[in-house]
C-alpha cells in the first residue's frame, strides 16, 4: 500500500526530524501541506502529540521555524504537528477583496455552511479529525493529543478542545481571539463562513463554549500586554469572565512588554510544552 | 546631542529586547539596518557581544527569528548584533545578471577593491570597525567581542577574527566557506569583488591566514554531514588541513544528518553561545 503522504523535505533538529508532508485532504476537498516534528523518542515507538494552529497569514512553517519549540519537544518526547491555516488551492475561494484577515491564511478553524466557502472551509473536521487519523496511521504519533495555538490559531485550539473533549488531554493558546464575536476580525470571518445568523456563531467563540462544557479541562493562556490587538481583537477580560462564571479552570498571565509576535512566543513556549507534557505522558 | 541610531522596531524576548535600528552607514556610502537582541542584565550596564554575521541572502532578521539564541543569552548575559549581509540601496550596485549569490545579500564581509563594488563592499571595515564603534557609543554593550557566523558569514567571522585578534576573545562558525578561493561561490564573489589577481585574494580566506595567524584564538566549528553544500563550497576538510599544519586549535564537529539550515544552527547554538561567554565574561 503506498503511504498518502509525500515527503516534501525534512531536517534533522535536535537529535529528532522536522518533516514537511503534502497529502489529499478529502474533508477540504485540496491538496494540503503540514509539518510534524518528531522527537527523538520517536524511532522507539509512538510518542504523544501537540498539535499547534497557528495564526493569520501563517502557514505549516512559522512555528516551526521561529517558536524555538524543538529543543523543549526533543526533551520531552513529545511530537508536534502544524497544519495549514485554510485550505488552499486555485480551486479554493479566496478573500474577493484580497485581504488578508479572510479566506486563505484565514480559515478561523470553523466548518463553513455557506456558499462558496462551505465546500473546503472546513478546517475544524480536518484539524480535529482527518489529521490526526493520518498522523496516527502513517507517523509514530499517538493518540495522545494536546493542542495549542496562536491568535486565530489561540482561538482554534480553545474551541476544538471545549467542543471536542474527549480527543484533547491539555490545552493552552498564546494571545487567542478569545471572544470572535464580539471583534471585528471574528465578526468578518464568521458572517461570511457561517452567514449574518449570529446564533449560530456560538458554538464556534471560546466565551460562549465555556459556558456549557462538559468537561473542565484547564485553560492556559499567555496575553502579551504590549500586543498592539489585545484590546480590539483578542479580549480576554472577556474569557477570564467567563471562566469565572462558569467556574472553568483558567491560568491568565499576563506579560508585561510584550507584543503580538513569535519573540512572545519563543519566550514562553517552554511553558506551555511542560504544561502539555504533564498531562500528555500521563 | 541626536543619536545616530533611529529604531526600526522592537520586541520584548525572554526578559530582553530584540531591536532593528537603521544608520548611516560611512564606511560603506548607505543607509543600513542591523539588529540586536540586549539581554536583562544589560539594563544595569554594559554587556559583552556576540557579532553575528549571516549567509547568502539573509539581512539582520534570519538568525534572530530562527535561531532560537535568544534565551541562551538572556541567561548569559550577553548581547548579539546581526548585520545585514552586505550594502545595500539603490545607489548600491547588485549583481548585473540578478543572482542570489552575489551583490545585495553576498557582499562577503571583504573590502572591495574593483569598480563598481569597491565605493559599497567594505563590509570587513563596517562589520569590524564602524557597527562596532556605533553599538558601544550608543548601546549597553562592551568592547568584549566574540564574532560567529553561518556559511559566508561562517567564513566572515574566522575572516574577521584571524585578521583583527585583538578585537575578538572569541571566534566561531557554523558550515563556513572554508576556503573560498577553491570554490564556486568564493570565485564568483573574490573575482569581482578583488579582480583577477588570485594573490590579493588570500588575505580574504581562512585556510590561508591561519597559515600565518598571530594569535591561536581557538575555533568551534560545526559542520552538518548532510549539508548539500558540504564537498563542493564549504570544504571543511581544507580548514582541518589548514589548523593541523599550522598548530592552529580547532574543534571541528562533524554532525550527522543535518543539513544546511537554522535547523541546524538552532540544534547547536546553545553550545556556541557558551563557547563565546566562557571567553567574554572572562
Amino acid at each position: 500500500m503506498t503511504s498518502p503522504l509525500t515527503l516534501v523535505s525534512e531536517n534533522r533538529s535536535f537529535g529528532g526530524w522536522h518533516r514537511r508532508y503534502r497529502h489529499a485532504a478529502t474533508s477540504i476537498g485540496c491538496n494540503m501541506t503540514f509539518a510534524v516534528f518528531l522527537p527523538p523518542q520517536a524511532e522507539h515507538g509512538p510518542v504523544p502529540v501537540l498539535y499547534w494552529l497557528s495564526g493569520l497569514t501563517c502557514t505549516d512553517e512559522n512555528f516551526m521555524q521561529k517558536a524555538g519549540a524543538h529543543r523543549v519537544a526533543a526533551e520531552l518526547g513529545i511530537a508536534i504537528v502544524a497544519p495549514d491555516t485554510s485550505p488552499r488551492g486555485a480551486e479554493v475561494p479566496g478573500d474577493p477583496e484580497g485581504a488578508w484577515d479572510f479566506g486563505h491564511g484565514a480559515g478561523f478553524y470553523v466548518n463553513a455552511t455557506q456558499a462558496p466557502w462551505k465546500d473546503h472551509y472546513r478546517m475544524h473536521d480536518y484539524v480535529v479529525h482527518e489529521l490526526p487519523a493520518l498522523v496516527e496511521a502513517n507517523l509514530p504519533v499517538s493518540p495522545r493529543r494536546g493542542i495549542s495555538g496562536h491568535s486565530m490559531g489561540g482561538h482554534g485550539a480553545l474551541v476544538c478542545a471545549l467542543r471536542n473533549p474527549s480527543r484533547y488531554l491539555s490545552v493552552s493558546a498564546f494571545a487567542p481571539i478569545s471572544n470572535p464575536m464580539d471583534c471585528p476580525w471574528g465578526h468578518k470571518a464568521l458572517s461570511r463562513y457561517l452567514g449574518e445568523n449570529r446564533e449560530s456563531w456560538r458554538e464556534w467563540d471560546a466565551c460562549e463554549l465555556i459556558v456549557g462544557a462538559s468537561e473542565r479541562l484547564p485553560l492556559l493562556v499567555d496575553q502579551g500586554e504590549a500586543d498592539s490587538f489585545l484590546a480590539g481583537q483578542l479580549k480576554p477580560d472577556a474569557l477570564a469572565r467567563a471562566c469565572a462564571a462558569a467556574g472553568h479552570p483558567l491560568n491568565l498571565r499576563r506579560q508585561p512588554g510584550y507584543d503580538h509576535s513569535y519573540y512572545f512566543i519563543a519566550s514562553f513556549i517552554e511553558d506551555h510544552l511542560r504544561h502539555h507534557a504533564a498531562a500528555l505522558r500521563g
